[in-house]
C-alpha cells in the first residue's frame, strides 16, 4: 500500500443534549473538555496529546456522523482518496479549516456503508497524563478502537486486510467457516476495527482505554452513584475473545462505550489469528455470562457522507444473530 | 446476656465427590488444606490461625450438617444451652474428641430450624497470611458469614437481636414495613449471618472474606480456565445492601460461596441500621443489575442436629420472593 | 473492667494554617470536610458516621491537643475518670457545648504523659461510603488508630493491656525480651493503638484505613501532580508487623498519617501475639527496605490537659532507637 | 531505511547457577518455563508466543551475551549487515541451527560497544495468556525493553535514531542541553531501549511488562515470603520519565530486572518527544523518592560477539553520574 493509516482517531456522534453528555462522559468517565460551545463538546483521554478522540455534536436526533483514522502523513490522504475512487465508493474533502482542530480530511463511504473519515493532522494539546489530580471516574486513558456490526463481514474484512493494510488478531467462525465477527489492527494491539455480523451498517461501540481493572470498577460504583444505573448495560466481565476485562455503557442517546483493558502485543508478522467458534461459551464471556438481548441488537445509526442521511439497514449475511450456549 | 458469641466460624457440608471438592476449593480458590482423609477435607483461609473454617464430608447427597459460631469461652456453650433448651429448641453435645480438631460443641436447632452449633475452642495452626507464595486464586482470607432463607425473617430477627446479642447493620422492608432480609453482626463488619425471606430453612450461602477487588477478579479468571464457568453464578458486582463487592459461586454440589470484600466497621452502639426498600434498583446490585433466578429460588438443605435427615421446608411467610424493578 | 472503649475516635491537631491543611487533606487525600470555620477544620472517612475523625485546629504551632477514644456509653465516662484519679494521672471534664459536635469528654494525661480523651457522643452525619462521585485521592474510609513513640513502653503496655482492657495483637522484642514496641487493640482490628520505644511522650502518627492498595498508589500520584512529593516520607511498602500495606506522609505542620490496608481480623480469644525480633528485616517493611530516619527520630509534640503546655519529652529507656539490619 | 526493526526480543544472560534462576524466575516471578536443559534456561512471558524472550546460560561468571530486536522479515537481517559493515563495526552470522529455537541471526557490537543481535524467526509457541490457572507471582505478560548504561548517550542516540529508525518518546537534559539519557522506541510504547550516561557499555536492566499495579505489589510480596528482600532494589514507584509504575529486582547473578507497567501509546508521527531536567526530583521517581546509589553504579558487563570476552568499560563523557536534587 502507498499510505500508512495509523490508528483509530476519534469518532463525531451526534446528540440531542450536550449537557446531559457533559455529566456523562466529564463528570461520570472523567474525560477531559478540550473545549465546548453550544453546539460541540470536544472531548480526549488523559494520555492523549491532540484535540480530541470524541466529538460530540448536538442535533435532533442521534447518529454517527463518522467515525476516523488517523494517517501518517498528508499524502496518504491522497493515495486513500484514489484507492476509494477506484472502487466506486463516495468521497468527500473537507479542507482545512472546515473542521474545529482537524486539518485537511477525507471522507469516504466503505465498503459496508460505513461513513470513514482519514485525516493527518488534529491540534496539539497538553497531555495530562501525569496531573492525577484531575483523574476521575473511568480515569479514560486514549480511545481504542470501533467496533462496527455490518451485514457481511466477509466482504469488510478482505477490504481492510487486503486493501487498507489491517492485519487481523482474533475471528469468530460460524457454521462452514464463515467469519461471524474480526478483530483488525493498524496499531499493535487487538484492534482499531472491528466488524460483526449484523442489520448494519451500525456502529456498535466506540472502545476507550483504561489503565487498569479497578478503574472500571470505580466506573460502575460512581455512575451508580450519580443514577447512571440504567447505562451499564453488560459487565464488567472478561472477553475471551481480545482477552479484554469490558464495561459496556450506553450514553444519554444510547451511543454504545466500551471500557477496556487487557489487550496484549500484536506487532510480530508471525502473529497467528486466533480462532474462535461462534459457539464456544468463553469466547464472549470467558467467565460464562451471556450478554444481553440488546447487545446483540441495538447499535447507533450512521451518516450519509456526502447527504449526512442515515444511511438504510440492511439483514446480515449469516442467520446466526448470537452465539447459543449448549449446555 | 450471660454468652458471648464471637463470630462465625465454620461450615460443615456434606459433599458428594472430595477430590472434586479439592480441586475447586484449594486449585481454583485458594483455601489452604489444613489436613484430609478419605472423608474429610478441613479447609482454612490465609489469615485463619485455628484449623479450619470449612469442614467438607464425604455423604451420599449434598446438605448441611451445621453452621458454627465461635464463642468466647467454655461456659458460654452452657448458658446457650439453658437458652435453647428454656426455648423449646432440640440441643446435642458433642464431647471433647467427637470431633476432629474441634473442643466440646454444642448443637442445637434455632427459632428457624437452621442447624446451628457453637464452639469456644478449635485447635491452632500456622497462619499463612505471610505465606505470599502459597496465594492461589481467589486467595481466600477468611470466614465472614452464613446467609439463610427462612420462611419467616422477622421471628428469626427478633430471636437473633433480643436472645441472642446480635445487632442489624442493614435490613430490606418490604411492603407494610415488614423485614424482608436483616444483616446481624456480632463481630463488628456488616454481618455474620443474614436471613431472608424464602422458602426454607436452607442455607444460602456462605461468604468469605478477600483481601481486594482484584483478588475477586481474579479469581473468575481462574476458575474460567479450569473450565469452571458454570459456577459462576451472579457477579462479580456491587451490592447497594453491605457495600459489598461480590461474586457467587455454586461449589460441585451446588452449594454457594460468596467471595466478599467492602464492608465496614459497624462497632459503635449509635450506628443507625441502614433500611432498604426491597424495590429499590440499587438494593441488591448497586450497578442496577438483576441477579439470576436461580440466586433466588436455589439453596442447600440443612439437617436435623439429632436425626441428621432434611428438615422439610416451609414457605414463606412474605410473598414477594425477589425484587421487582419499575423502570 | 467496668467500662468499655470501643475504639479509636479522633485526633485534635494544631496547625499553623488551615487552607495549606485543607489543600492537603481534602484535596488530596479525600477527606471529607464536614464543617469549619476561620479556626477550626472538622474532617471524616468516608465510610464514617460520626461528625469527624481530625479536627485541625489554628494555632502558632503545631502540636497534638489529645488523642479521643470512642467508649460505649457515658457511664464508661466516669469509671474511666475514677480510674486515672485512683491513679493519681491528671483528670480533665469537658461538658456538653465546651467542644463542638462531641458530648460530655473526659481528658487525661495518661501513664506516658500523652493527651487522651474520651467520649460516648458525637455527632451524627451522613455516611459517604456509597457517594463514589465524592471519592478523590486516597479515598480515606475511616480512621484506624495512634502511634506514639514512648519512653517506656513496657510501662505503657501494661497500663493499657491491665488497666484499660486492651489486647496485644503483635510485638517487637529487644535484647532480653524487652518490648520494644506494642500493637494494642479494642476493635478487632491489629491496633486502636501502638506504642514505640523513642523520646516522648510523642505522637508518631495517626493511621486512616483505605479500602484497598490501588487507593493508596493513586494518593502518591496525586500529591505528587500537586507537589507534595517532599510529603511522602516513606512507602509505599509492606509492615512485616500488622502486615499492612502503607504509606507515610508528613502533612503541612510536620504530623505524620499514615494510609493503612492490610491488617486482619484479631477478636479470637486464643489469638496469639505475634512475636518479632527488633532486627527481623522483614519486620519493619516485609519488602527489606530501610526506613528513613526522620521516621525513627520525628514526631508531634503533645499537650498537657490542664495547661495546653507541651509536655517535656524523656529518652527512652531502650537504648536501640531503630532496628540494625545484618546482612 | 530498508529494514525493519519490530521490537525488543529476547536477552542472552550468563549465568551462575540455573537451579537458583529458576527459583527466582518461575518461582517468584511467574515467567513460563518452555525449555531447559543443564546448560539453558528458556523462559518467556504470559502473553508471549515466541519461544523465549529471556535466556539464561550457565556460565562461570555473569555477564550480558547478546540483547535481540526482532526484525520484520529475513532481508532486514542482510540490510542490517550492511549498515553495520559500513560503519566498521564488528558483525558476525549465526546459521539457522547454531542457536535453539532461533532461526538465521546478526550479531554486532553497536556503535556504544554493546552486543546486539537480530533474528526474524523464533519457533512458536503456545500463548498461556488465558491459562490464568498457571499466572503466578509478578503474572510477567511480555519483554518490554533494555536500559544500557553507555559512555556516550548522544553517540548512541544518533545512532539509533538516524541510522536504526528508532523514535524518541522522552529524554533528559544534562547542563547544556546535553542528553544524559533517552528513551527510544520502534514499537508503539516508550521505549524499546534507554540509554542513560554512565561506565560503559554495560546492561543496566531489562524490562518486563505487567498487566496492572497490583501484580508488582504481589510480587514484592511473594518474594519477601520466598527470603529475596535483598533483590529488590527500588520501588515500587512511579517514574516521572515515562509514567511506568515500576520495580527494580536483582536476580541471583545480580542481573537488574525492571517489572513495568504504565507507558501510554507513542506511535503519533506528531508525538513530540517529552524533555525532563535531569535535576527535576519527580523525574526518576514521580514521588520524590531517591534511587539508591547501586542503581546508578551496578550493571552487568557485556560480551565481545566475535571472542565472547568481557568489554572493556570507558568513563562517561557527560559528568553529572545521578540527580542532584536541590530542595
Amino acid at each position: 500500500m502507498d499510505f500508512n493509516i495509523i490508528r483509530t482517531g476519534r469518532a463525531v456522534l451526534n446528540v440531542v443534549d450536550l449537557d446531559a453528555s457533559r455529566d456523562f462522559y466529564v463528570n461520570g468517565l472523567g474525560f477531559i473538555e478540550t473545549e465546548s460551545d453550544t453546539n460541540n463538546l470536544y472531548l480526549r483521554g488523559l494520555e492523549e496529546h491532540n484535540h480530541h478522540s470524541l466529538h460530540l455534536k448536538k442535533a435532533s436526533a442521534p447518529s454517527v456522523e463518522v467515525i476516523s483514522y488517523k494517517v501518517y502523513a498528508e499524502q496518504d490522504l491522497d493515495a486513500l482518496s484514489s484507492l476509494f475512487a477506484a472502487k466506486g465508493l463516495k468521497t468527500k474533502w473537507l479542507e482545512i479549516g472546515e473542521q474545529h482542530a482537524v486539518g485537511r480530511a477525507l471522507r469516504v463511504q466503505d465498503i459496508s456503508g460505513l461513513p470513514v473519515e482519514f485525516y493527518a493532522h488534529m491540534d496539539p494539546v497538553e497531555r495530562m497524563l501525569q496531573r492525577y489530580d484531575l483523574y476521575k471516574g473511568a480515569k479514560v486513558q486514549r480511545i481504542d478502537h470501533f467496533n462496527c456490526m455490518v451485514p457481511d463481514v466477509e466482504k469488510a474484512y478482505n477490504f481492510y486486510i487486503n486493501e487498507m493494510g489491517f492485519a487481523c488478531s482474533e475471528y469468530t467462525a460460524a457454521e462452514g467457516e464463515k467469519i461471524w465477527a474480526a478483530w483488525l489492527h493498524r496499531k499493535p494491539s487487538v484492534h482499531d476495527v472491528a466488524f460483526m455480523n449484523g442489520v448494519g451498517p451500525r456502529l456498535h461501540h466506540v472502545g476507550f482505554w483504561l489503565s487498569d481493572q479497578l478503574s472500571l470498577i470505580h466506573a460502575c460504583d460512581v455512575l451508580a452513584s450519580m443514577g447512571y444505573t440504567t447505562s451499564i448495560e453488560r459487565g464488567p466481565g472478561r472477553h475471551g475473545i481480545s482477552n479484554a476485562f469490558f464495561l459496556y455503557l450506553r450514553d444519554p442517546d444510547g451511543h454504545r462505550i466500551e471500557l477496556y483493558n487487557g489487550d496484549y502485543l500484536t506487532c510480530d508478522p508471525d502473529f497467528k489469528p486466533i480462532r474462535w467458534d461462534i459457539n464456544d461459551p468463553r469466547r464472549q464471556t470467558f467467565w460464562g455470562h451471556e450478554a444481553p438481548d440488546s447487545w446483540f441488537n441495538e447499535a447507533s445509526v450512521v451518516q450519509d457522507v456526502l447527504t449526512n442521511k442515515t444511511i438504510e439497514l440492511a439483514e446480515p449475511t449469516l442467520k446466526q444473530h448470537k452465539p447459543t450456549f449448549v449446555t
